[in-house]
């Protein structure tokens, strides 16, 4: 196990009715929010309403961000960080999914920023100092952005789509209502399974060998995403399923995985050039991508990690051990075939002169992935086998 | 899943060398320290010296409670109380396992309690409010202390171990050096793992039947118990066993596997009277009793569970349900005994017609168990089969 610090700081709220402790939850941050909200379903679902009426018996001005799509842009970034100067906001709150999230706390930390929010992502994550505090609504599993402190923007102007990582962005707190899910579609309910998915196989896929209970952990999040994704999909209304994919969203991403361990992230690195070009969303691009750097990254010398998962996840039993971890890939994409995902990258509108492209902006701050390095040529490889 | 409310705050420093970060972690918590350990290793190990130059390096003025023993008494509570208010002290540093950090919680939000610190116990976790900002250095693997807010203190007057749960008592930071725990001799280490293993089955053992991931995630702290017990007793200086040993215990009752359902106790509430009358190390009570609980409590209606447990844990395969569930138990008591644990009460000097005063006592604020109701009647029989 290597050495870490743990920090996880995020209050989390659980269940039913949940938001009916929000007024209290912000008491100590301020009277002045900023409100982030994506494009108008909030307002259908009441959640806009019960959020305002909150702030009214506060006595809590706020003002409003919306329309943060996916792929969430770094203009609509500034647009946040001036309403926050211009009203003396002091807190900051989130009704969404990751890209709304994502949005609020670059925001967020943004405002202590002096000159353009992008530089934060080319300047990487020693730039970042400090930030408002934040506090999350969530109504979509799949991100775990809700309890960490990451935040991933697309630069629309550039087509590059980049990360920052810093404690100062966790949410103070986050509201986890599994009924908020019950109306996401079944395409995003399964994009999102497939998000967790691979939040947790990118730690899984890790160079560490000893990592025991790290992989025992991940293990358990793969498995109730298994259990979990298709009764999501084929009853909307499941609250258990809803429930186990919401928490198990937020532990697979908010450090626990991950702690005492490097872990690989080549798959993200990926399919972020992917969506940030295409527009693509993120869950699809990473269920088109996976079992095509996986049958990449099976070597020889990567095997025993691959059949440690095709047994422990998918109970594939037999002898050889290739034709195992091989059965555990097929595993894979058989899970999110059947949850609708598509299989290729042709059948998301890219265009197969663009390969070249996308593998270029994937290694464009250099090299990805640790459990397996990939280098623009390798992931040229991956893109056309996904092709 | 029930709902929750997710409260883990404690900040872990993991690692070798990690105490070279104390002067850091407590600057914002004062230079008043009361300094709490227990009888003496910590001079024997050298870590001693290394805490007390840390606080003269950064100029901190500290107070020593030591002689803390295993079950900790309210006296030496008292004790440190009046130093605390003596010294104006500003912060604790407990440097041991979970005797000097529940004794060093308990002083810590004692401090404010008016009156004798046993009433808290009495009067239940209402009666705490706050507590001195404590900091640990952990030396035991098994209690879980350095990341709860739960301590348990005996009374030796009246031979009452109770318990005290509240978020005000969690560590401000733990420093995990696997290290620390090398010298932790076989039995000491045996009784670790088991008491670890105990808080897993302790919250696995559930009335609440939808808790998938919490089952999983608990699946997984136990192999971790099953695979590095022997190793760390067979190697006491293996770095990773003592490792997954220690960060297991951490996670094990920090609430990540209580999150969402409701948990058991019933053995520890045998234990802890058992040990507060016999100062019987709490592993190896509960080595002693976990089987024949299991044994008590295996009926047609829980049987489900038990056959969970076996398949998924000890990778029992078979048919018929029963002989399945049963055999999950002679795994339990063969895992304990090739640990070195006795099997009965008789071993560890009870008195048979101590039973009965034992039983009642398991019982004296309510029946115990969540997952089985126990009466004072089922607790005699328990004790009596494993006499």
């Amino acid at each position: 196990m290597l050495d870490f610090n743990y920090m996880i700081s995020t209050k989390i709220l659980f269940g039913k009715n949940k938001i009916e402790r929000l007024g209290e939850e912000l008491k100590p941050y301020g009277k002045r929010v900023l409100f982030v909200y994506g494009q108008g379903s909030v307002k259908k679902t009441g959640l806009y309403g019960a959020v305002t009426d909150i702030f009214a018996k506060n006595n809590m001005v706020y003002q409003e961000l919306n329309g943060v799509q996916p792929n969430p842009r770094v203009s609509h970034v500034r647009q946040g960080i001036k309403i926050c100067r211009d009203h003396d906001i002091e807190c900051v709150v989130a009704v969404g999914g990751g890209s709304v999230i994502d949005c609020a706390k670059t925001i967020a930390t943004g405002v202590y920023h002096e000159g353009d929010p992008w530089d934060m992502f080319l300047q990487g994550d020693s730039s970042i100092k400090k930030a408002l505090p934040l506090g999350v609504i969530l109504t979509f599993a799949g991100t775990g952005s809700e309890m960490n402190g990451n935040a991933v923007i697309s630069n629309e102007a550039t087509k590059e789509k980049l990360a920052i990582h810093h404690d100062a962005l966790r949410p103070r707190f986050s509201i986890l209502d599994p009924t908020y899910t019950f109306t996401v579609s079944k395409t995003q309910t399964a994009a999102g399974t497939v998000d967790i998915f691979s939040h947790v196989l990118e730690q899984y896929f890790s160079p560490t060998k000893e990592a025991f209970v790290q992989n025992r952990l991940a293990e358990s999040l793969l498995k109730t995403c298994i259990v979990y994704g298709p009764v999501a999909l084929s009853k909307p209304t499941d609250y258990e399923a809803r429930a186990q994919l919401m928490w198990t969203s937020s532990l697979a991403l908010n450090g626990l995985l991950g702690y005492g361990r490097i872990s690989d992230w080549a798959t993200h690195g990926m399919e972020h050039a992917l969506s940030a070009t295409y527009d693509v969303t993120h869950g699809v691009g990473l269920a088109i991508l996976t079992p095509y750097w996986m049958e990449y990254v099976l070597t020889k010398e990567t095997s025993d990690k691959f059949v440690e998962y095709a047994r422990n996840v998918w109970q594939v039993t037999g002898e050889n051990d290739l034709a195992v971890a091989k059965k555990g890939i097929q595993k894979t994409r058989e899970f999110f075939t059947d949850l609708g995902m598509p299989k290729t990258l042709r059948e998301v509108g890219v265009k197969e002169n663009a390969l070249e492209t996308l593998a270029e902006k994937t290694v464009l701050h250099g090299d990805v992935g640790k459990f397996k390095k990939l280098s623009k040529n390798d992931a040229l490889i991956i893109l056309k086998n996904a092709y």
